[in-house]
């Protein structure tokens, strides 16, 4: 595909709600590939200044007037009818206020979180069960069955959430084709399900490890991070939440279960910022990442699971495990030091990045070739070569966005979708030309390797794949 | 003092072995304030190229010649000998081998950590207990007897350990003044413990908050602090240990005492590098720190017990709570990752620097007044202003090592010494120029403040001075 391809045409209005670093990379790639989509059709409605300058630069609508429970309908309703696109890029809106909204007036619906309203990351008056992603995502899908058949509500479909559930179904193909098991690319989630149990993975990570750095130090008092700071203190600060596997044994002494819902995954009574697990890419290595709650942790395990009538046959064990850049390592660090009482001032890393790149990708184990990651690796310099007002991190999930969009117009009465319900090879094909290197690579790795030289460390050697060897402790 | 005040004389020859950051910017100050000390009598003796232009531009001899077990006699022979001084700087080269060399030759001693042989810190053959801070002092304080009425060696005199345990004694006095209490300055261990149980001092953190930032990032793969890595790295992979107070009530699951010795400290069965703890500086407010260990947290803990016969009535809880600067954060999350395995290159931050201060003092918890901090806050500028060939860091170092040769010249026949025997008021009046701002601040701060808002924590409302509510799980 070339940069300049028209991908699909829409002739109806969009509206971009946040314009933070996402929404602002995400506009040059949707006047670029969308046919008719000129920009006095698109309307940005935001919280803040940040990013006029841009729109004014491209000639798009520009109201900063913060959405909250009270006023969004009457914000909305002017801007958005039947066929129109509704854009959500922020933090601190709903997002399951905003699908039902566009499932009334018609409007097709992506975003790249589920969001609740401001505040609900971090609610003391919430259970950990409440706060979790866990929790935001059963309601949302809850409203399945009612909107079935209505306009296209992509939910979390930016690099992960999104991308990385693509990245899966190709590293299973991968996988299979390596292992000289042949296979039918499958069609259905049984299908998926049980190509996922028969190459024996146990435990997918979602294994990024940025290494952008910029020349500004951080300052005291500052979080600084490659992407948005809001969205990733609140997550950070919600439970750590992983999909729990099939193969584990060792239930984790401060592990729950939620009393609802679809049963796929369980949370930590704890942030998942001060969370960390031993992970693995092709590039840096071993290394700690968070292990920072994420839909896909919870998408995904539920999506590849098998099951005899009402009983789980398999599941994998799925989750994040987040190495950001540097300076938002020291930002988490001095942050947790405040018992996670925000900094007072937030930087988003751009032009002063002078190098590094987002390695992101996901890692399957426990197959029988051991550890296989496939991602995306993105080079700041490619990223500014590809498009303007993106840095590494910040494209990997606009071109996964651009991709959700054109599957959503192609697909237009799909209701209520996750990305694990999207045709993968549509959005890798509309992404890859975004994403960098995009590769596969297998490892010898296991958590257990270099395990115990010092001190003497519970692990269990039976099998490298148990969550416990992954946890650092 | 004036910075250019002659603090004694001395006419022998020094040799300084190792002449890293605390070498090369130990030198200007003492060829400044030692009269008769001229450059033709230094040598250094050291195992890389690193500061041959400085050495060159103040005339001073340069070997590059590394030190082992084998080959230390015959070198340092020729270069030593009775009422001349050895100024240990090094890494890598035991501190037990040159102080007892320089009791046969008659030499005066000063460094500023224990250092075993290369290896030991992380030798695999030895127990964790063998591997200690613990151990290391036991064996050095054994040949006490043997060389009583010595020449003066005087161990571990450099910031922390060194000059903290002269903070310790003025923050006491500083309470007792501001609480009321009537007190003669004590001049024995037994006084000084009095003083500090009637206090009711329970817990005592070195409590370093380290600001620097250079504009030069931290590349993948590289370990930047702003003082010896290697020290830093050695020290990090030793078990975590802390001087052991008579108030704890809960003995941390992996805490073990060791079968020799004072008893005045336990360790942790994990390295330093992973165990944080929550502390508080003036400047910074609470944040997290790194419980290294340190020689200063067994002496202070040692010097300041009291006991009924053989029973210990009194001992304060003490250990180090470390926030190196942001990029050694980083480096040392990046060290964890790789399971310890150190970083391939390594850079000590010096001109870069842009900003920031070290902020170290001694914290004293548990007293009327809750918390009071006493210590140093030097920034960049004002270290660069002070003397050439050093940041903030060392010249905190460097200033307590030319203080403590000071002292050593003007009590010569001490045999082995520990900070905590030294006058500390000649010290801090011969450190001070170069320490910046010298303050006392008393906070309401508790490792109880703000806990347990988002999730339930485990911590003990009754005391909130005990290890358990400090450290983060
Ligand atoms: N799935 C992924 O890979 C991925 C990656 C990055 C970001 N995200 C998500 O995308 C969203 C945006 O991320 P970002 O990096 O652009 O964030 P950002 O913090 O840079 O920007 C957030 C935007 O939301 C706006 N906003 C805040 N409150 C609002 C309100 N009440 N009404 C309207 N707008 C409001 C802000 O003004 C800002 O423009 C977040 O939810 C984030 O978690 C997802
Ligand atoms: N007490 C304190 O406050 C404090 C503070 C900083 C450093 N220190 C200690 O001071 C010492 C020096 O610290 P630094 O920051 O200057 O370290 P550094 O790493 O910058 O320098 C160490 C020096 O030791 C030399 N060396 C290494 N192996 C040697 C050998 N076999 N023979 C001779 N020389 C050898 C190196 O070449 C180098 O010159 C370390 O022990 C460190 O732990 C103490």
């Amino acid at each position: 595909m070339a940069l300049d391809t028209k991908l699909c045409t829409f002739t109806g209005r969009m509206v971009i709600v946040g314009f933070g670093s996402i929404g602002q990379g995400v506009l040059p790639l949707l006047l670029r590939h969308l046919d008719g989509l000129t920009s006095d059709r698109i309307t940005i409605v935001t919280a803040e200044e940040r990013g006029r300058e841009e729109a004014e630069d491209y000639g798009v609508a520009f109201h900063n007037n913060p959405l909250n429970n009270d006023n969004f309908f009457q914000i909305l309703k002017p801007l958005l009818d039947k066929g129109d696109f509704l854009v959500n890029l922020s933090v601190d809106v709903s997002s399951i206020a905003l699908v039902e909204f566009c499932q009334r007036v018609g409007a097709h619906y992506i975003d790249t979180c589920i969001e609740p309203w401001a505040g609900g990351y971090t609610d003391p008056d919430l259970t950990p069960s409440l706060r979790s992603n866990y929790a935001l995502r059963e309601a949302a899908l809850s409203r399945r069955a009612e909107f079935a058949g209505g306009p296209t509500a992509l939910l979390t479909h930016g690099a992960n959430p999104g991308l990385v559930s693509h990245f899966v179904k190709q590293a299973l193909l991968n996988i299979a084709a390596d292992t000289g098991l042949t296979v039918e690319v499958p069609t259905t989630r049984d299908g998926w399900g049980a190509l996922a149990a028969t190459l024996g993975v146990k435990t997918i990570h979602i294994a990024e490890r940025d290494t952008q750095v910029s020349n500004q130090p951080k300052q005291v008092g500052e979080f600084v991070n490659t992407w948005s700071i809001d969205g990733f203190v609140g997550e950070g600060c919600q439970p750590a939440e992983l999909g729990w596997g099939t193969h584990e044994k060792h239930f984790p002494a401060d592990g729950r279960r939620h009393e609802f819902g679809c049963d796929a995954a369980i949370y930590l009574m704890r942030p998942g910022a001060s969370t960390k697990v031993r992970t693995w890419t092709p590039l840096e290595g071993p290394f700690h990442g968070f292990l920072i709650t994420h839909s896909e942790a919870i998408s995904i395990a539920d999506y590849f699971t098998v099951r005899d009538g009402d009983a789980v046959r398999y599941r994998p064990t799925v989750h994040y495990a987040y190495h950001p850049c540097d300076d938002a390592v020291t930002s988490v660090h001095e942050l947790a030091g405040k018992n996670w009482a925000s900094q007072a001032t937030q930087r988003l890393m751009m032009h002063e990045i002078v190098g590094g790149m987002d390695e992101l990708g996901v890692l399957l184990m426990g197959h029988e070739k051991g550890a296989y990651w496939y991602g995306s690796r993105l080079t700041i310099e490619e990223a500014r070569a590809l498009a303007p007002y993106n840095n590494a991190t910040s494209l990997q999930v606009t071109s996964t966005v651009l991709g959700g969009i054109i599957w959503a117009l192609e697909n237009p009465n799909r209701g209520i979708v996750e990305p694990d319900e999207v045709d993968f090879r549509r959005v890798l094909e509309i992404a890859a030309p975004y994403l960098g290197e995009v590769v596969g690579a297998y490892g010898d790795w296991t958590p257990l390797q270099d395990r115990g030289l010092l001190f003497p460390e519970d692990i269990d050697e039976s099998d490298p794949w148990q969550f416990k060897n992954f946890r650092v402790v």
